[in-house]
């Protein structure tokens, strides 16, 4: 949770977008906060102030394709670390480490490339939504595949009805920072 | 072209790939520039100092998906403008334009959403490596068709021979910025 006036300036520029990409789902649309100038940097110094703290700077951070590229890289430039890309099955070229895992309809696989990160490596894991929390608890083993420990999971939007943020904050022991909550789906 | 030096430097941090993701295709891996903090820095900064000289300031920055969305972030942050996805069909949620553009074998579509840019924005378009250039074609008509006018193009790696950077400046009339050539594909 941010102070509520950055929390609130941010939520009022996420469009919803009823029944995409299914009837009954409302899709939060956070390319509004990228388009505009201001709302753009507001949201990622709230990311980036955070984690330029001593105690809680990573040594590397890991995007997840593709929105969390988006924010993932402009937060690993503003703090002097690298950024690294997790990616789903098929686009990293070089020998990879590779995560299934369950979707409503099927499964999904991400990889991530085994010189991503060192063993002992402090990785902040950015995506920009959790919603099942799927992605990002796959974007999790991958990274302690290699060794590094995944100190935060960092998101703009959480949907805590779908229950992504307890699953990664119990079973996976993953701590969260999000900047926005939206009821319902 | 950027000074020789850093063109050299980041050109030493590109991994070639031999055969994948075909046999005798030598594929150009970004990702070694991303996840060395200096690096990266070097090769966000060759972007910034030259697009933050007046005459070529752009209103927007539009990135092509998924790795034009890594670094077009950071230069429109950097830059103190708007960022914008062009996304692969199916997965920008409020209205678009598309865009079809050939392959070697079949098509691919890309849309923008139709809220993304105002008529008369100069709008720098950024991917990754420019091939045969199709993808920058088609989010340049994207752009165009919402009454934007696309300034120049914008890669880390251009592979001459294929044909795309020529196409772009001759066809297209896209003035282009590369910081590193590679022969082959």
């Amino acid at each position: 949770m941010y102070s509520s006036s950055v929390h609130d300036y941010l939520r009022d520029h996420i469009r919803t977008v009823p029944n995409w990409p299914a009837p009954g789902v409302q899709f939060r649309d956070i390319t509004p906060l990228l388009q505009d100038p201001k709302v753009f940097r507001v949201l990622i110094d709230a990311f980036v102030h955070r984690y330029m703290d001593r105690d809680l700077r990573p040594d590397v951070v890991a995007g997840l394709d593709a929105r969390g590229f988006i924010i993932g890289s402009v937060i690993a430039y503003e703090l002097g670390v690298g950024f690294v890309p997790i990616r789903k099955k098929g686009k990293l070229p070089f020998t990879t480490v590779e995560e299934t895992y369950e979707l409503e309809y099927g499964s999904a696989t991400v990889e991530l490339h085994t010189d991503a990160v060192q063993p002992g490596d402090k990785v902040l894991l950015i995506d920009d939504l959790i919603a099942t929390g799927g992605t990002m608890m796959a974007g999790k083993k991958l990274l302690e595949k290699l060794g590094a420990t995944v100190m935060e999971g960092a998101a703009i939007v959480d949907l805590p009805e779908l229950g992504g943020s307890h699953l990664l904050q119990t079973v996976g022991k993953l701590p969260l920072f999000t900047l926005v909550d939206f009821a319902g789906h």
